[in-house]
């Protein structure tokens, strides 16, 4: 069962299938580019110089971060067109500054006295979007609320170093769904909500405000991006096994697997040990009839790995322990020394956890270090 | 509000009260002499080789770690004699030889397969611990399956660089628990249980076979060890918001907090964003009154940081977002581009995403480095 690849992996190992990871950006690529809409990759989930020139090769020119860090890490490595796709951190203003005197920078904006603070001390004009709440109510100010909206594009309007893109959001709603249909119905909503808040607010006949969306399962499963000017997801590059459980990719498209040493096994109640806990995986999980459920599990191939197995699944785990669930015919055909292939919950916190790469070519890619 | 320390602050921070840390060890410290129980904390929590001297210097000449890698980062900060508390991993054979070759090193064997294993590989006549299950039901032999443990005893005795130490558990029911009462319960049950499957088995008259066992609420709670030969917990340097929520602390000795920076607020919910998300906190959460609490808030101090505010939670926890939802009156005294102070609801995973620590002094601690 273990081949030469597994020969390399002595701790939890962060397998890339390349091949898979590629498709997956071209698929994307060519949808944004059918509709001539701009695509804006989010970098925070794969983190990483090498697998951003894979965006690279297919065409994309500007990214987007979720931190001022990210964004100078990608702009050493050649990426000058760059979102911070996070609520303005005043904490950040003046590597922001030194970002912006070599990059094109745009920053979200929420709140008068972000914008207040930001024509205050920054050094270049720049560029900014208004976040809007589409529904989710993680951030952003209410599509609805079309008073708060109209005070802060004035505000904006009336600073002289910001120039207002236009709206943006992530509508985090769609995560949160139970069929491919509902997640398309959700981003149809969110689409017509958020062009409906930028509609009524109108700065000058001359004028309109543009609209930028985010997330993977809307952006990966619908056929028509409705006429947004800017896709700007992420995780797709990956997927991971709550992608594949609200059936927005199938298992053949999810691109990376953690490769964990079997320590142990409890014959008694079929589970198994893996080296790989929360520092790992992360913690992230998802329910399955009421059971969480913190990875997938599948079979190391010549290959890579193979589909998920049924009636296996990581149970819980600790910071470095996992308890693997399996069904009988499978844990019989496991032994310790082993190495299993766990499908993440959310590939974005396992790649972050593990730091690093292995390709099935027996290539390490490195990803950005933290501070 | 806010001072000196933390104009230190541009991203999320793990700051650490270094008396508070300094105190907690010696508490367990004097604990473990008073009772002449070998003391041999878990290291995994701090992963660092400052906080390494703060035990040395509290007497502490042995150490346990959770992985290879951590064993070789700590003996190259001169720790000698290190217990890898994991079941082994047959991976790291190599390494584990080259640690061994000029360290006391000590493993955790729970199958006939590993110790099989290990007889044909170790370089070195090696200490072993069987580990036992007294009824978290992670992993180690169940302590009432007197055959496989007089088994698994007998094949290691028979191996001839094997020797066989005694018996070791890490009991994790007492995270799961209702009140002290119940934690001093367990702590006690599961200390009958190791040594009642321990006295079962007499290798020979004259080799009676240790007890090691290590959790932080049933060795910080426990007046008395109950005669264990060696206790490893290694929480408590630091605690959390889970082992307050437990009672197993109190507010004022959890040494750590994650210094957040405040970026959007919303009125209408009372809520405010944090730059701090699950790559920071890590995902682990507690539940109370059916609610999931991945952090609680503190409010930043001129010493540091006060108690936890009343009625102020982190709600949720996007990768770098974190939601904070809080009283009316807390919410009127937060402005973006203040931090806040989270402290984590488990200390180990967190000091893990962040990778270093601010003291109150304004010093920058280093942590081991992920391979």
């Amino acid at each position: 069962m273990q081949n030469s690849l597994f020969d390399l992996v002595a701790q939890p190992t962060l397998l890339l299938n390349e091949t898979k990871a590629k498709r997956n950006i071209k698929i994307m690529a060519d949808k944004a580019r059918a509709q001539h809409v701009h695509f804006r990759p989010h970098f925070k989930t794969h983190q990483s110089a090498e697998i951003g020139k894979w965006f690279s090769a297919a065409g994309v020119k500007a990214i987007t971060v979720s931190s001022v860090g990210m964004g100078q890490y990608f702009a050493s490595h050649g990426w000058k067109d760059i979102t911070i796709a996070f609520p303005f951190n005043w904490r950040e203003m003046d590597a922001m500054n030194v970002l912006a005197d070599h990059n094109h920078v745009e920053l979200l904006v929420e709140s008068k006295e972000t914008a207040l603070f930001l024509e205050e001390h920054l050094r270049l004009l720049t560029e900014v979007w208004i976040k809007v709440d589409v529904g989710a109510h993680r951030t952003g100010i209410d599509w609805q609320n079309n008073a708060a909206l109209k005070e802060l594009v004035n505000i904006i309007l009336n600073c002289k170093k910001l120039i207002l893109r236009g709206f943006l959001t992530h509508d985090g709603r769609t995560y949160h769904t139970h069929s491919v249909e509902e997640i398309r119905m959700i981003y149809d909503e969110g689409v017509t909500r958020i062009k409906a808040a930028a509609k009524n607010i109108e700065p000058s006949p001359h004028y309109s405000l543009e609209v930028s969306v985010g997330d993977t399962p809307g952006c990966w499963l619908s056929e028509d991006f409705g006429g947004v000017n800017e896709v700007r997801p992420g995780n797709f590059v990956f997927f991971d096994a709550w992608q594949l459980s609200l059936g927005v990719c199938k298992a053949e498209e999810v691109a990376v697997a953690v490769a964990c040493p079997v320590v142990a096994k409890h014959a008694d109640r079929n589970e198994v040990v893996i080296y790989g806990g929360g520092v790992h995986l992360s913690k992230e999980f998802i329910l399955q009839d009421g059971k969480p459920i913190y990875g997938l599990v599948a079979f190391p191939q010549a290959n890579g790995w193979g589909n998920p197995q049924e009636d296996c699944w990581v149970a819980s785990l600790s910071q470095e322990h996992g308890v693997v669930k399996m069904s009988p015919d499978a844990f019989q055909s496991v032994r310790v020394g082993d190495c299993l292939c766990i499908l993440p919950v959310h590939s974005c916190l396992t790649a972050d956890c593990l730091g690093r790469y292995l390709t099935l070519e027996g290539r390490w890619l490195d990803m950005m270090e933290k501070p």
